[in-house]
C-alpha cells in the first residue's frame, strides 16, 4: 500500500477498507509514515468523515496496538463511565464508590485535564498519597479487593492513539467525530469491560457546544460500542454552568465527600445518581435505570458508598485522615470572596471561561507540564436562575498568588450575563440514547 | 498569530487575511513551522479552497521569499510562456527563438521532467554542453544578446515554492487550483515579465483530465497574472494524444529543429504558431495574435527562428554541430519498430500511459535522483484518427535496454484503442481565455 494513494481516496471522499486502516496505524505507531503526512491525512478524515465500520476499523487498529486488560479472572459484570469533560464535573469520585458498592466492577481509566478542563487524575492526585499509576497486575488485585479502581493511562493502552491524539492537538484535528470515537473507545475497550455508560456535555463549557454535535457524537460512539458487542447507554448533559458549586481539584474532592456522605443534594447529586443508576442497571443489579437510581441512593444513604470510597483511596495509597476530616487539608494563602457589581438573576455563565479562571488560580494546566496546585480553584455559590444583589457574594476564590487572584476575578465577572426577569433553566439531562 | 489556530481557520472555511497567508508562508520557509502543521494546512486549502485575492496573497509570499530578476536595464517587452505539461510538448524550443527573433525579450525559466512528462530543461541538456545553470548574471548577458535565455529555477528564486512543492508531492495536496496558481505565477513572476501567455493542456495526458478544471486552473492564473499588472492570454490546448511525433528528449530537440527549419507543419508546428503569435502580439510587434502568428511563420520561412536557435545554442555552451547535423547524435543501442496487431482507425490513446512508455525507456524520471537517457523515446508514426492495418507500423521505440523496449512495447499497444468507422477529432485549441 502506498501513503500517498491512500491519503488521496480519504482526500476525494472515498471510504478506506479495514486493511488499509490497520496499515495506516500500524505503520504510523511504528513510524514508517512520517508526522507530515498523517497529519495531511488527518485533516482529511475531519474534513471527509468516515463511516461508522471506517470508524470501528480505526477503533480497532488503535485498541490492538496495545494490550486489552483481561478481567476474566473477575466474575461479574464491568462496567465504567465516560465524560467527554467540563467544568466541575466530578461524578467518577462519586458513581465509582456507589457503583462499586453493588458488586458491579468498575475499572476505571481516566485522564488529566488540559485547558478549561479539569481531570480525574489531577482531581485523585489531590488526596495526599493517592498514587493513579499502578501497574496493571497491582490495578486487578485493587479491582478484585474492593470492586473499582481509579488509575491512568498506561504505555501499554492503545499507544497508537497517545500518538495521534499528540499530532491532532498541534495541527487542528481533534473536532472530528470519527477521531474522538476512536480515541475514546480504544481506550475504554482496554480496560476489558462489558458495558460503558457515556457522558456527552453539552454546551458553553463543553467540547461540543452544540446539542446536534453532541448527539452525533454519541450515536458514533454507541455504533462503536455495539460493534465491539458493548452495551452503552448515553446521555446528552448541560454545561452551560459548572457541575456542582466547587472547581479545583481538592476542591472537587470536597464536594464529591460531601455528596458521598448524602449533605448535599444538588445538580452533582442528581447527575451522579442518574449515571450510576445506568451502570447499575448495566451490572444487571436493577430491572431499570430508574430502579439503579434507587439503589444508588440508597449506597448513599446507608454509607456504603463513603466507606467504598474510603477503601478504594485507602487501597491506592492516598490518606484517609483528608477524606474523614476534610477541613484538616491545607488551604491557600489567599481566599478571597467575589462580590457582584450587578443587581439581577444569573442569566448565563460563560462556563469556558470559569474554567480558564479556575486555570489561572493555578488549578489548571495550559501545557502538558504545567504543575498543579492542588488547593487552587473556585466555590460557586450562586448559578443559574439564582438571585443577586449588588454586593452579594458570587463565589469564593482559593489561590497562592494575589495578582492571580485579580486576573481570575476579572474573567469570572466578564462570564456572568444578569437578566431582569428570571430566566428559563436548561434541563441537566437533555436525552437518554441507547 | 497562532499556527493551529490559522488551520482551523482555513478547516473551518474562513479567508486568511494578506498578514496571515505572510505569516504562514514566512515561518514555515524559515523552519518556524514544522512540515506536519503545514501539510494539515495544505489539506484544508486543498479541501475548503481559496478567494481570488487569498491566492494572489500567497503567490505574492511566496515570490517575496526570493529573488525577482531585475530586468529594467533591458528596454523592450519581456514575455514567457507556461505549459501545464503533457507529453511530447516541445513548444518552448521553437516559440523562445521565434519570439526573440521578433525583438520581443523571452526570458524563459523551466522544469525538469517527472513522472509521464519530460522537462524542457532536461531536453535541452540533451544538446551535448547545453547549460542551463547560468548564474543570474550570466542569464541576464545572454538574453541582452540574444534576446532570449532558457535556464532552470535557480536557488535564488521563490524558494519557498521548492519548500512547499516537496511537502505536497508527498502529502497529496498537489491538486489544487489556488497551490498550482501560486506555484506557477511566484515563479514566473520572479522572471521580471510583462506578459505571459498560459498553455493549460486538458486530456488523457495532462495533469487536469477535464476541459473544466482547466478552464478553472486558466482562470485562476488569469486573475493572479493581472493582480500583478502582468498582460496574460491562456489557451486551452489538447493533450489527449502526444504533441507532434517524436517523445524523449534528444528525439524532441530533433523534431523542434524540424519545425523550426520549416520542414514539418503537423500540430507542434500550429500549437508554437499560435503561442508564438500570442507572445508577439503581446509584446507590441503585432496588433492581434493572427498578425502575430503571421509573423511567427515568416521567421521560420527566412530562417531566422532557426538561425536564434543555434545563436542560444551556443550561447548556452551546446555544441551546435549537432543542431545542424542532427544525424550525427548517437544512437540508441536498439531502435525497433512496433508494428498494430489490429485494423481500424485511432480512436483514443491513453496519453499518460505513452508517457510512461517513454520513461521506461529511459527517458524520464520516477523519482527525482534517476538518471536519464537522453536518446531514449519514441517516434510516434500514426495519431488520431489515422487508419493502419494490421502489421503497419504504428511508431519506433529507442533504448539501450531489450527488456524495456519489452515492457514498453506492451504498453504502448494497450494505450491504443481502435474503431471501425474514422473517429472525430479532437480540437487542438480548444478555448483562448484573456
Amino acid at each position: 500500500m502506498n501513503t500517498v494513494e491512500l491519503i488521496k481516496k480519504k482526500r476525494d471522499g472515498k471510504a478506506f477498507t479495514i486493511d488499509e486502516i490497520s496499515f495506516l496505524v500500524n505503520h504510523y505507531t511504528a513510524g514508517h509514515i512520517p508526522d507530515y503526512q498523517f497529519s495531511a491525512l488527518l485533516m482529511a478524515i475531519l474534513l471527509k468523515g468516515m463511516s461508522a465500520s471506517e470508524t470501528a476499523a480505526l477503533t480497532n487498529s488503535m485498541l490492538s496496538s496495545g494490550k486489552i486488560i483481561n478481567l476474566s479472572s473477575l466474575k461479574g459484570y464491568k462496567v465504567d463511565k465516560h465524560s467527554t469533560g467540563g467544568v466541575g464535573d466530578k461524578t467518577s469520585l462519586i458513581i465509582a464508590p456507589i457503583v462499586a458498592a453493588t458488586c458491579v466492577y468498575v475499572p476505571m481509566i481516566s485522564g488529566r485535564g488540559l485547558g478549561h478542563t479539569g481531570g480525574t487524575l489531577d482531581k485523585l492526585e489531590s488526596i495526599p498519597g493517592f498514587r493513579t499509576d499502578l501497574s496493571l497486575a497491582k490495578s486487578i488485585t485493587v479491582l478484585r479487593k474492593c470492586g473499582t479502581v481509579l488509575i491512568g493511562q498506561t504505555k501499554e493502552i492503545a499507544p497508537a492513539d497517545k500518538l495521534i491524539y499528540s499530532l491532532r492537538d498541534v495541527t487542528a484535528t481533534v473536532e472530528s467525530i470519527p477521531l474522538i470515537t476512536a480515541s475514546i473507545m480504544s481506550k475504554k475497550l482496554a480496560e476489558g469491560i462489558d458495558g460503558l455508560v457515556l457522558d456527552i456535555k453539552t454546551g458553553s463549557g463543553a467540547f461540543m457546544k452544540s446539542q446536534k454535535d453532541s448527539i452525533n457524537l454519541a450515536n458514533s460512539l454507541i455504533k462503536t460500542a455495539k460493534s465491539f458487542d458493548k452495551e452503552v447507554i448515553a446521555f446528552i448533559t448541560d454545561m452551560n454552568q459548572p457541575l456542582g458549586n466547587y472547581i479545583g481539584n481538592w476542591l472537587e474532592v470536597y464536594e464529591s465527600i460531601q455528596v458521598l456522605q448524602g449533605k448535599v443534594k444538588n445538580d452533582l447529586y442528581v447527575l451522579s445518581i442518574k449515571l450510576a443508576g445506568a451502570m447499575i442497571y448495566l451490572g444487571k443489579k436493577a430491572k431499570s435505570i430508574r430502579e439503579g437510581e434507587r439503589i444508588a441512593k440508597q449506597k448513599i444513604e446507608n454509607g456504603e458508598a463513603f466507606n467504598k470510597f474510603l477503601e478504594i483511596v485507602g487501597l491506592q495509597g492516598g490518606d484517609i485522615n483528608y477524606i474523614i476530616n476534610p477541613e484538616k487539608y491545607p488551604k491557600s494563602k489567599f481566599v478571597q470572596k467575589i462580590r457582584s457589581k450587578k443587581t439581577g438573576f444569573i442569566k448565563e455563565i460563560n462556563t469556558y471561561q470559569i474554567g480558564m479562571a479556575s486555570l489561572e488560580l493555578g488549578a489548571g494546566r495550559r501545557t502538558k507540564d504545567d504543575v498543579i496546585d492542588h488547593k487552587a480553584g473556585i466555590i460557586l455559590y450562586k448559578k443559574l436562575g439564582d438571585h443577586l444583589k449588588n454586593g452579594d457574594i458570587i463565589c469564593e476564590l482559593h489561590s497562592d498568588s494575589g495578582t492571580k487572584l485579580k486576573s481570575a476575578e476579572h474573567l469570572i465577572l466578564e462570564s456572568i450575563i444578569f437578566s431582569k426577569t428570571k430566566p428559563s433553566l436548561p434541563k441537566l439531562i437533555k436525552k437518554v440514547i441507547r
